[in-house]
């Protein structure tokens, strides 16, 4: 599963995916309109692959039916003969056939979620691969959207777009889950049409990217504070909701326990000086994950010499639409 | 099931129901919060029963197991020996003990829902009882609450708030399924200390109710565009998404179909003259119902002499602390 960002690609497509989570129907809507009306995306000539991440489970409107497929693409999962769960078999099914040396190849996966976190419209990589951050780059450079770089979390681990050599999670909120928006749709929809626009410019030879890629890299994640039976003590504070993307500071009210007192914030030993950023604040989703919000470390990150060329070496073995 | 508005009440409770939708569960946390924490509620010496409305759905995050509860108190399903589904036998067990006429009676009930339509802090009435009318108008003067009069829809009855002498439904959004909101919370549990308020000083006598009621009162509900298939060709329009209580006028934009067209809203004959209201835009539990949005008239009802008699009769029958 290393597909690294050696230069030796295959020629393969793109691969867009909705419903990864089967209860985040915006990008479900997305590919069905896209499918009846190609003419609503500007491919700007590429070819895509338009295909529903987890069907059993948006077809019961639920997140997953046995495991997170967004946390199944783990080589120990993968590679387990023995795991026949719903999830680990469509990761293998993905792989096999749209993966970078599968069947029907392809060079970069989009990959669409909604969350009821007030993220706005936003994009979250899980590593550092140049491609990648070449095509953040420019859509941050373009539409200002801001990137959570979800890496080095031992807890969470095993992402779809981390298996191909240039990935995106376009990541649109809030919205409830279950429920198709208008708005959340024509977010994602200008995010997906820059980013193609962006691979189909870097065909032609690398593209200005700006001189720095500001992030928000994961620090680390907080639970709510719960009872000793693991039942919530407490709530984000209301002045906390919504507040994704902003410094949280010592002192800022974090929660609210049960008898109405506030907590606050305590930067721990280890947190360092200067601010944290939270992310996906209250997300409905990360409940049984004992995940409450995540915390970043805003970082800007100069942009390499190579990163504009790995992007171009990529986009060039991109299929475009016959002439 | 009537229970009319005679004067001839028992000795009684106050009903507080969360989780009638099993996944809305800004209502059981307050529940819980308020037995963890009796204190944190201003009961006014009033005596309250507060009840899990679906403790299996709520144990499970889904809105219902057979039939949506908040749709199961009609005479026909009641009444029906051989229905044996999950919701009629609650709706049938919550009566028993808590109607009017139950084992521990309740006079007044108090249903707390959420919504993922933009709603803000509202109040849903089912019927014009006077003890409700009186109660709503209360609440309407002291927090500028609009109410939403859903009365007279063939398509949709059933509702436990139709059930006692005297009910209001709490209904604040917007907020996601399975998601507790610390605003939500405060906003909900602001209403139902006011009408607790209320309840108490209607025991000493009528209390001040203003001269008008202004409700919005329930003209007909709206489907998505659909296709033959019955799947959806169209969304909300992005520009009326979260205009819930804003008038809706001829040529607005009330959906967006699947090949970006907007389609505008067109009054029907016999939507006849004046604005109309919608509410509940885009509610994810209406989905299947066949509900995009709910149109209202505005009417501004006069409060009659009756109403603040009414609540001051029921009041006085509420049981009190023991001193």
């Amino acid at each position: 599963m290393d597909n690294g960002n050696g230069g030796d690609h295959r020629q393969g497509r793109i691969l867009v995916v909705g419903g990864t989570h089967g209860n985040e129907r915006n990008g479900l809507w997305l590919l069905e309109q896209w499918r009846q009306h190609p003419d609503q995306l500007q491919r700007h000539g590429l070819v895509l692959e338009l295909v529903v991440g987890n069907p059993v489970a948006a077809q019961d409107n639920r997140r997953y039916v046995d495991r997170d497929l967004n946390r199944s693409f783990k080589a120990e999962l993968l590679s387990d003969p023995h795991n026949q769960e719903l999830e680990v078999l469509r990761a293998r099914q993905l792989l096999a056939r749209h993966g970078p040396a599968g069947k029907e190849p392809c060079l970069v996966a989009i990959d669409l979620h909604s969350t009821t976190a007030a993220m706005g419209n936003s994009l979250v990589l899980y590593n550092r691969q140049p491609a990648s951050l070449a095509l953040a780059a420019v859509l941050q450079r373009r539409l200002g959207l801001p990137v959570y770089l979800h890496e080095s979390d031992s807890r969470q681990s095993g992402y779809l777009g981390a298996c191909w050599p240039c990935a995106l999670v376009i990541e649109v909120g809030p919205v409830a889950q279950g429920l198709v928006s208008g708005r959340i749709c024509q977010q994602s929809q200008i995010a997906v049409e820059a980013a193609l626009e962006a691979l189909a410019q870097a065909r032609q030879g690398p593209i200005a990217l700006g001189s720095e890629l500001l992030v928000h890299g994961h620090w680390r994640s907080i639970d709510l504070p719960r009872h000793g039976d693991g039942s919530p003590a407490g709530l984000v504070h209301p002045c906390l909701q919504d507040r994704d993307w902003r410094p949280l500071g010592a002192g800022d009210p974090l929660f609210v326990a049960g008898d109405g007192t506030t907590i606050a914030f305590t930067p721990e030993n280890g947190d360092g000086s200067g601010s944290l950023w939270p992310v996906f604040i209250n997300e409905a989703a990360y409940g049984e994950k004992g995940i409450a919000l995540s915390l970043t470390r805003r970082e800007r990150v100069p942009v390499a010499a190579g990163w504009a060329a790995s992007l171009t070496e990529l986009a060039r073995c991109l299929e475009r639409d016959p002439p």
